[in-house]
């Protein structure tokens, strides 16, 4: 970094303390004179991978090679200049860490950046980098770019190799990245993305109401008019419940079963290292832990009537448009029994893409109260291209 | 403290990084010319409290006022030298503290010190100090004495004042103490007691065929022939079973109702700040957020139920002879696993005093393959003093 980055560093707090990691981009690829940052759950060879807490990096080796995400882009010439702050092992939505600190949110300072993938989202948004790269298992790209004002990626599940990427819970890991404008967001994609399918346009536009239900009335206000507006950009255009119950009933399904896969994955370590989490992760784990095989059983059920249920929703070809977050970012500090009632409303609108393995990409198009809100275009199986091309002809409106 | 004390400390780990507290013993009192530590849960004016935890020191001002326990023994003319390590705000009981690291076990080192009163007792049993305060809410003097070889008394539930000490669960915390011999150990008592009763000898002494039965049979082995001598003494002595069930029943109540008193204690806090906590902390606090009114309900009727024979038991001025733990100390660094099946042995026993407000008195006078383990005397609710002079007596026998 240079030492005007670094000084914005020590303000925003985005990057871990081992900003040593640096790789130079190869000369005269397609992201030349790009830099970006990885979040320290990407391998980095040669360093440690933090994950956001100090028993996972006191027990772990240095990684003896980068992850894919990271070399492509290296190789495609965009310079990595640090790893960024994380929550604990990715479980979080908030952005707090109690061990690394909390990265500021650059267009709220009072606020939470979002989380897991905190201090990617901060990094970008407060100009440090161009852009970062995140993942998103429960909504970890999804939520900090709403929060934070960016353009965020989750995209189909799969599509992007996780070598090299600390797992949570793999039927739902991703890795997804984050840019303040839409142009650098594109040429990562190409990249990361490969083998780009020709994108073209949706052919129906469903606005999802029992989504926008679930936001506040001050985001709906602001989100609704610019969905409108992408509705009319699409002939076959409908307002549509996703849900034929609710969206509780569909996120409930995937905490059971992504909290299961997060139990199964970090329990050996757990029980070895007894390590230190915070509350709100430890008790997280604890409550996965604790889910039954017959609590898992109906939740594959449910989850199955949800993937039928999206799949004729997103039929010929279909976006759904969705409120990215229920809220702005919330305050920094607040107590734990405030946020335990804000994370469910978070689920209910990143569970769907979560469930279906489909693509979501997220726009900052709207502000309430001078506070940043994002809208999503969320799309069938193999669409992220679609997503960012449609984008494209979304943010000429606004 | 010493310089050479200083480095025996850097070898044993035994007293926090701030070891600034000191407090020079009043001149010509019956304790002069002693030293000693205090867990880092009392109180030292103008000193924080950490409680073994970082975000507990980071969020409380320095102590106003000295606790009442420490005060008086300094009145009394012993010097106090430090601080020492307590497992994460007591809830601990083997002394391996996450935060601040693991005392050594003096007369173990490959062996976890047990906790949580862990320095205290590493401390004593190295030569730093020659006696030192702890607590007791569920073994936290007793199992720590016991595996560092120490003489430790749970005295009488209320008989020593827990003004300026950290509360865990206030039906069941205790003020307590070690130290290496019994003369210091008694000299102290005159000190923490206060208007001691004239001590007399035990009327019975019943030895506790199911607690004895909760050890391990190298542990049985080493103690039994030390409790039979130790009946020989008393004219009236018989092997009773304890729980007309079994005494897994009985340390069930304790940990129900300890268990909701030590979340009803540290809930506001812990939802305010969402501290760090090893995860074994953690899933502690988890469970015992957990329990049920109906739990509770269930709980405080066999409370009764051992309250009343064991009413019985100690009738007629009986004292019980039991182990101290049912194992010599575990190895440091064992899976939690392994752990938690030692945990539920280790209350059995220790349930006894803490469901009954009875005085329990560990001894030192037992090895297994070189390694300390306590023997026990428990009595009747106001008899800490005729506990100290019974093991005057039995000392002299072994």
């Amino acid at each position: 970094m240079t030492s005007a980055r670094r000084l914005l560093n020590d303000h925003l707090h985005a990057f871990c303390s081992d900003t040593a990691a640096y790789l130079e981009g190869v000369s005269g690829g397609p992201l030349s004179g790009l830099t970006f940052a990885a979040k320290d759950i990407f391998d980095i060879a040669g360093y440690v991978t933090g994950a956001g807490n100090p028993d996972w990096r006191r027990t772990h080796e240095p990684a003896a090679r980068t992850a894919w995400a990271v070399q492509v882009l290296v190789d495609a010439g965009a310079t990595m200049v640090g790893k960024t702050i994380t929550d604990e092992l990715t479980r979080g939505i908030f952005g707090e860490n109690a061990h690394d600190g909390t990265p500021v949110n650059p267009r709220a300072p009072d606020r939470v950046p979002g989380g897991s993938s905190s201090g990617s989202a901060s990094a970008v948004a407060g100009g440090l980098v161009d852009f970062a790269l995140g993942s998103d298992t429960g909504g970890s790209v999804r939520v900090p770019a709403s929060f934070c004002g960016l353009y965020g990626l989750r995209p189909t599940h799969g599509r992007i190799p996780l070598d090299g990427v600390l797992l949570q819970a793999p039927s739902y890991d991703t890795v997804g990245w984050f840019a303040r404008d839409l142009d650098t967001f594109a040429r990562v994609g190409t990249v990361l993305l490969q083998n780009s399918s020709v994108a073209t346009r949706p052919r129906r536009l469903v606005i999802a109401e029992d989504a926008f239900e679930i936001a506040d009335p001050t985001v709906q206000e602001a989100l609704r008019p610019i969905a409108d507006r992408m509705a009319a950009l699409i002939e076959l255009s409908a307002t549509e419940r996703l849900s034929p119950s609710t969206l509780s009933d569909w996120s409930s399904q995937q905490q059971v079963l992504q909290g299961r896969e997060a139990w199964e994955t970090a329990r050996e370590w757990i029980d070895r290292v007894n390590p230190r989490f915070s509350f709100e992760v430890a008790e997280r784990y604890v409550a996965a832990r604790g889910y039954t095989d017959a609590d898992v059983a109906a939740a594959k059920i449910l989850r199955e009537s949800v993937r039928a249920r999206m799949a004729s929703v997103l039929a010929d070809g279909a976006v759904v448009c969705l409120p990215t977050t229920p809220t702005t970012a919330p305050l920094r500090g607040e107590r734990m029994s405030v946020r335990n009632l804000l994370r469910p409303r978070i689920s209910m609108l990143t569970c769907i893409a979560g469930t279906t393995g489909a693509p979501q990409l997220t726009l900052p198009l709207a502000e309430v109260d001078g506070l940043p809100v994002g809208l999503s275009l969320l799309g069938p199986r193999g669409s992220d291209e679609l997503l960012i091309a449609f984008a494209r002809e979304v943010v000429e409106l606004v």
